[in-house]
């Protein structure tokens, strides 16, 4: 049985994301946790962008949490560590460290919550074919299954 | 008959929008045009959240460029004047100025050229109802309509 | 003596802050938290821009967390209704509601938490004349002061 | 000799890219510019972190100018291909082509003309062990160093 426990997707710093006080901008590691969020789902063999043009799947963010522990700062390459924490029939969540490379330094750690939606905006459980991938990883789930 | 020669918006500058340089990066300045030409629209009684939803008119960009002067600052109130510089059949060419307000100070300058387009991402005339109020503006447009 | 409840601040969605889902895309919400934060401290006659220079205080975010209860969209007005929720010597809470301002709705929640900081990066204390307005105000604080 | 007569850079088009037209906002362009500059430089030796930190040399846009021919959309890979079009004592010019991967079609093309500054906002030369390099690629420049 496949097993994943984490995916790790590399990220170097922009200066675009930079702010005045010689750091990254606070709300662009929300941004960096979708490109590991999309990573992980890839290297599960799911294509987020087939999700919604295919299966009218999409992974509606419900709640972001960041907690920020050291600054990044531009050109460092950092490591976007993302796991799948729990989910149920219609909610996926996301749970993510930030490494900086060189060190090894954890500089931040969050978590995201989603909410499986049709183009509607209406929740809707996630396909079989998804659902039969996080069964087979042993992703964490309640007993029984949510609304 | 009713003529507007230019169209001033203010912005406050974001600390989103700085970078380490202790400056504005310089992507935002197109963000800063974008809100002028909406706002302009605004006044000549065209809601382009409406051009897109009820009449499937995109304006979409074709063409940008930004000349920076004078580096705008963190919580600087800027003023972006925007005009329209030429239109013809499926083209609009917007010119912009943006001025520091606390002493008028031209920081940049640019247009940017945008084709109408409908949803499906051909080229299209900009319905009648528009027209009207560009030639009643009279904008400056060449001797013939171009394709 | 002068009270504040909470202070709202007007901000406009911009084009560039939605995304291909056709509503906002997730981390600007962090940004316009950020604009709410800083409208509030102006109304209080804090410039968070001279609290940096004059005073070398940086409000440094170590937390922020978001809960998205409905969609924002192109165009529209919000209201973003900022609190201090709470502060301590080097640390200052902020709490946010954004509503749409057509209808009242209410379309995201957050709080974040920031820690008192020289341009060196380490923690400091509030300067008195900032805290005699905090105090003034009668905002929540603990017991005892933390280090 | 060395030559370079331009570098590739890949990028990955992120969710936080795209507007509600479906494909990427047109600002973020001038992002990817800024990707394939860094890149350029760091293939030739420069890492452009170090000009600032210990050379106090910041590379300052003067001039952006983006040609968009076709949209990119949501997760494609995309090329940056960058040039130095021409440099002078303190002038530095960049020519950039962003090509789709997958087909290679050709998505936008643009040029970004930048002021070496220091720290201060003055303009200076670039010191000689920069030159010396540009130098030996052969980089056009014109007859004469203009100031």
């Amino acid at each position: 049985m496949r097993t994943i426990e984490y995916h790790d997707t590399p990220v170097r710093v922009r200066y675009a994301e930079t702010d005045q006080m010689g750091v990254v901008y606070h709300a662009n590691y929300l941004i960096w946790f979708e490109v590991g969020r999309v990573e992980l789902m890839r290297a599960l063999g799911f294509e987020y962008k087939k999700m919604e043009t295919e299966d009218d799947c999409h992974i509606v963010v419900a709640d972001a949490h960041c907690r920020y522990e050291r600054p990044a700062r531009y050109d460092e390459t950092l490591r976007v560590r993302t796991r799948i924490a729990e989910w149920r029939n219609r909610i996926v969540k996301f749970s993510y460290e930030i490494f900086r490379e060189a060190d090894d330094e954890l500089l931040a750690t969050g978590e995201t919550t989603h909410v499986i939606c049709g183009s509607n905006g209406r929740p809707k459980s996630l396909p079989p074919k998804y659902r039969d991938v996080l069964v087979e990883l042993q992703v964490p789930t309640p007993d029984r299954s949510d609304a």
